[in-house]
């Protein structure tokens, strides 16, 4: 690994376990404001929006827009889906917020901890910056500086998401690794002379996960844990 | 300070001595290619092209260029008006990023580690992403972002790089304060709603100077380090 300078991570489901995180959220919502519904299939739906949404983005035919945004696009369609009326754009707003709340992994600290002592760490999220900033702060996820789609105006995979963020550090792809629990993220990453290294997080869509189950390709770190990758670098 | 979210932090003399830093980098770079020079004449003089190189950019008469490249051409044009010859582009590169290895004053890490703990802390400096951030890293400052010129596109005291990073947080500037050891910085981010501190530098350009000596106007807080500043915000 001579020459690498600078870490990379995917955030959702990478570094925080965001379905665990987006259920409680929903659920003391719910709770409050007396409304039922099943939580965990409306996690599941919010991100099953969540790619079609930043497809219209890459694809051109709608201009950047960043992803609390979206977010808050798709959970007012959901709740039209869900059947549940009645929510003010307040409490809507404040619920959209829970993105901002996930909590990590438990090895993230730590291993983020370790692996800062000899790279730098960035984030190289979908995540706007205010989401991955109060993120971040919340749970005490050490980044050295917070990069992602809206630091660069493009979503992973587009090639931008990744070049003008490693731009941004002065840095060639080369000196880079990009860590994601997704290999399309890896796919991305390496055809752009990236390394790699794979995080396997197999309960990222709850018990009945059926991708990224495995690393897909002979990525330059295969583990489960970013202790795990701080080993494997010598941190 | 109730509703305060944001510190925004000027780096350049505000957080860093880049005078005794830049200084020390240029006589370790004599010494080492056997040139000599009166390094502090050459300092100030690096400092000095300073602000008319941002205002190319700032009036649109040049496009947005990063303040790497503009350290860098300052430099070229001083090898020829201080007539040191022969130096390779590689030592003057590697010299350039003299900027990116500038000491904080010693109250800095400390005031920055306490005022962490309640705010979001950032850099709003006219310093590239990069320099910033390779910066923070040999210095230990504990930014929780990365942000200035280059997120924003605008050189300061321009309002679009205070508004463009203000946006990056999804905040108001109400919520924002900057915290700067120039009155012209202050003035800028007043007039767009933030709050404001002003940290006395009296040494930033050296024994000589003669510029901001005292706070101008009744900025919120005054003070001469940042752990007076985490004093004053109860942090």
């Amino acid at each position: 690994m001579e020459n690498l300078k600078t870490l990379f991570f995917d955030v959702f489901g990478t570094a925080v376990d965001w379905r665990t995180s987006i259920v409680r959220e929903l659920s003391t919502f719910g709770a409050r404001r007396g409304v039922e519904a099943d939580w965990s299939a409306f996690a599941d739906a919010w991100r099953g929006l969540y790619q079609p949404a930043m497809e219209e983005v890459r694809s051109g035919r709608r201009q950047w827009t960043i992803l609390d945004e979206l977010h808050r696009e798709s959970l007012t369609a959901l709740f039209e889906r869900f059947e549940i009326s009645g929510v003010s754009a307040t409490d809507a707003d404040e619920l959209n917020r829970a993105w901002h709340r996930l909590d990590p992994w438990p090895d993230v600290v730590g291993g983020l901890t370790r692996l800062r002592g000899t790279y730098i760490i960035s984030t190289l999220s979908n995540g706007n910056t205010a989401l991955l900033v109060n993120m971040a702060k919340r749970a005490g996820l050490p980044w050295d500086v917070v990069l992602g789609g809206e630091t660069a105006h493009a979503y992973k995979p587009v090639p931008e998401a990744y070049l003008r963020n490693i731009a941004l550090l002065g840095l060639e792809a080369a000196q880079c690794m990009m860590v994601a629990a997704h290999n399309d993220d890896l796919v991305a990453a390496a055809k752009l002379g990236m390394r790699t290294a794979f995080v396997l997080r197999p309960n990222e869509f709850g018990p009945g996960q059926t991708t990224d189950l495995q690393a897909h390709a002979d990525w330059d770190v295969v583990t489960d844990t970013m202790t795990g990758l701080a080993d494997a670098l010598d941190c």
